[in-house]
């Protein structure tokens, strides 16, 4: 059975596997101090053009989040999300467990906007209640869309004016930087966030997240802080090397345009059989609304995750695509829609 | 000014001040070890009609919310609450501060239902997601309205059914008990809920509120909680005399139940005006919708908050009715009132 | 039986208590935001001769500590305290509960020397150990010493030198600042230390601390962190009655100064029949080292705590006196132990 | 500049590299739900004799062990450690993160005993201290030291009478299994332990820790508490191919007995210089006590730890073998130590 159901279904692409395997048994020194993990960082310097940022690899995206977010918070702050933020709904409570309150501001499209920001400063005016502090925001967000330029340069007003740090989850940022509706750089995201992270575990490496810490309060000691959540990876060379792979020879882009190739491809088949979609994607995430009749024929030949129900006969699937996706597997999806017809 | 702002405006009911004051020389073991505060719980559990309980004494309601809620939850679970849950609201993230994700659900009357309980355990059903244990409800609730008998059975029962434990808050319980339209005793809420509170400082106390724990699980090792978290009151003695006093000839209820007619007078003059009311309340909070122009003469006389603005013209304020609440003062009020016409 | 066994055994001194049943039918303003509460903070100010000081009063010394603590110290910082600090000890780990280590540095004398603070900085190199960031110190001590202006001086030398916080424990303050060796004034320790606290509570107040801000770094927010904790009391101007008493017509230093005498009475007694005691205090908690015969026959008549096993015969008691102690008690108490020997 | 600075300088064995590359391309279920996490957590239930055990593959040690004493513990409880202990001193207050104090008792040698266990009970007594709930041991010990069967079962025997969980963190268990003059087995090991883990990262794995669960207690839910700790790794699956490949052939064994047999290599040739040692170690960590100018010629050729200042003119350093370390390194090692004198 083919699946559909992550970007994180399979390894690393060859070319980090073979570094990997290439720098194996020479010694480096641990916890991130080696050349590797240097020389990435230089590259990704060079790539978001802020010689200023300090970056730091780690293993994984909800530990990314907490220790960004716990390292920009004092114990009284909270940060704002969309209800449908992967900090909301999908970390255990990982935020609040740092000791700090989600404020989730309900959204259709996966989207924060001023407005919503504006509602939740609004309602937090005293010392009986949090004070926000932080803007989380994913890009591409937990359903597929994506951030314009100008949406994102208007939260980073709004973020400016009100005196809050803006944070960009970015772990599956490589399918929103190479959709086809984009007009983002990560040179725009580096001026226009305080701190984000660039994803590697659902964009071709075997694990790791890149995280560039943009504003200078949010810099100091952080290393402290990566170790005490346990964070700090003994071989943490891996992650560098991981890194220069993907930042060597446009890697992380040609990886990520494929995934939305096959995005794509699965998108016209299902916009062809008549279907439409719960929201409006050009990632690598599809969520297309189906008859519970065809996704039960579905499901005998293909892995893929249930979203939500819609009504009493159809249902939100989700279907994901990555840099290992065959297009051949594609076909046979669509070729498998089609007949349910 | 009179203030109707709050119903901890004044110090203690003279009957508790006196018994502090003759005790006052007297030496007592301290952190609620001493006789009164055992004399008081014993009353409590009487009053309670539950031999079993655990009773512990603390100054104030954020404090025992946050004891009582960190120590029933595991580090990955969740309490639900309404959206307009103190907890959730006006507590500075307390709940948060302990490492717990409050499960906010949007209610138009402050009251929660088995329906409400049934979404959030929908929504919450892997470890990619926190674990919904313990149901957080306040009677009377923070916007004066109050649960019938049949309500707090059914949230007893749906409780029982998946596992949760149910938490009253009741720091307005003396007021919700005493209102014309209560059919709930404290012997009920003892059998219907695992924990709940009995508030004093809103009910003639100087301070201090019964924290009752019925269910076992939630007994063992509580005053290490008490004492890690500064609540356990070095003079607890001071506690305990006080519980004596309000447990003793009725005076909850005589103190509470003259709040409710205060209230009454106040609701019934301004129902007299003509205006209507943000919430059904019964109980020693009334949330008036007036006109702008009305509430800004009304400010050159009286105190009170503002709860949200209702229309481009109109606001909801809130008046709040104590044990020292006088007669003459409501009166004046809508006298006040009367004249803005 | 009379009780040497703390100094919170009875109520509150006469002038107190006689102001806060003067206040108590009056009506005001909740959380502290009251006139009391701001002219007792003002008096305090007077009294530390500190303009700039921000002043919050707090009910207890635990809640105190952690949030004066909690609200210093970044996610990876931790204090520094003598083993037997009250917070190393004695507050059921309520410092670690805000998620930060407590650097236990052994001492004899209860006293913190610039050399034990080195010694901590010294351990503490890198991002794999915690940050030392706080220097916490009791005056009087957990075992009855106290500090020289000299060595306040010293330990603010090496605290600014380092850039640590110095965070003072003032709960058994007045006892220390009216002790016959002292030499230093509330000025002093307000030019000497970031912040501090007088305790009210075991020196004549019902309950209640006033914490003093002096550094800049402490201030925003304050009031966010002692509403967080449960520590924002409502009936908040019963606090700032209290202190303003204390701070007026000297009582805090007369009542302070009689637990001395008091004490005085009881050294000189134990002394005259030939014991030791295990630390060095002219404050008001003594530690004589008694012949466990002695002691069984001292328990028939009088409550005091055992502090520690000496050897195989012998036994360390904790003797505390208060504002309230009674004379003729001590007499008692001389005259029971002279009848032992 | 060849490096004894620890055993995680070089990445993954070449047959558990091996055994990625392999299954690089194969889709595989996210989160340790694939059937190689499956398998390996088999072999490791058949190796420990345990059918029972509940088995999770974690990336970290920091992780591992703040996980699984933060699941252990309630909120006052602490955990009872060696002043030298990993959780103690090297891991930046991770467990004090978790809201957890760590009760570090001074050893000699690195290894706990029952004694110093009922010293650390004796000392908490009551609600006003931390309620003392787990035991945690390293094995072999952060000196290189390890603990014979009868000193386990020692162990193992007051933390059942006394009613704690025993934690033995196996981060280098490896190398005390096979050093020569060990007499445990990890069926030993999983019958006198509540709660204990394999480590990976420092013996031959790019990455992992394998925590086994003996105790029904600490079972529950133990995912929830892995993910919102940042700890679920996306692509488990590599986790549980590297411990598959540990687990099979014996190559657990004998990776960490080549680090045994080069640290012998090199005790025996530091020995023959006449320099002693810091402590008693046969397994992959040694600690020669070197004169300081011997030390300055040896960092010219060789990279190690400075553990800490012996006396006036010697140091204590680390050197660390590992499955990776070479035998002519370890030749070239001794022949320059020689060439010292």
């Amino acid at each position: 059975m083919y699946s559909f159901k992550n970007d994180y279904s399979e390894g690393a692409h060859p070319k980090i596997l073979e570094a990997l395997i290439q720098e194996n048994l020479i010694q480096n020194d641990g916890y991130g101090l080696d050349p590797h993990s240097l020389h990435a960082a230089e590259l990704i310097r060079q790539e978001i053009g802020r010689d200023d940022a300090d970056i730091h690899f780690i293993v994984g995206g909800t530990q990314t989040n907490l220790i960004a977010i716990a390292t920009a918070l004092r114990p009284w702050q909270a940060v704002i999300s969309t209800d449908k933020g992967h900090i909301n709904v999908h970390e255990t409570g990982a935020i609040e467990a740092t000791g700090h309150k989600v404020l989730a501001m309900p959204v259709k499209d996966g989207k924060l906007t001023p407005a919503d920001i504006l509602k939740a400063l609004d309602h937090h005016t005293d010392e009986h209640m949090v004070q926000p502090k932080m803007v989380y925001i994913s890009n591409s967000t937990e359903i597929g869309t994506q951030y314009t330029k100008a949406e994102l340069e208007a939260l980073h007003h709004i973020c400016r004016q009100k005196d809050l740090y803006l944070f960009l989850d970015g772990a599956r940022m490589g399918s929103a930087l190479t959709s086809p509706v984009n007009d983002l750089t990560l040179k725009d995201i580096a001026q226009l966030t305080d701190v984000f992270y660039i994803g590697g575990t659902k964009n071709g490496a075997l694990y790791g997240e890149a995280l560039i810490i943009n504003h200078p309060d949010l810099k100091p000691d952080f290393r402290f802080m990566i170790k005490q959540r346990g964070a700090m990876l003994a071989k943490g060379w891996t992650l560098g090397i991981q890194f220069e792979e993907l930042f060597q020879n446009n890697l992380y882009y040609d990886l990520a345009a494929h995934a939305n190739e096959m995005s794509a491809l699965l998108k016209k088949g299902i916009q062809s059989c008549g279907y439409s979609f719960f929201s409006d994607s050009s990632t690598n995430q599809l969520f297309p609304i189906l008859p519970d009749a065809v996704i039960a024929k579905l499901k005998k030949d293909f892995l893929f995750s249930i979203q939500e129900r819609f009504d009493d006969s159809h249902t939100v699937i989700r279907l994901v695509t990555s840099w290992a996706t065959r297009e051949d597997a594609c076909k046979e999806f669509i070729k498998s829609l089609e007949s349910c017809k």
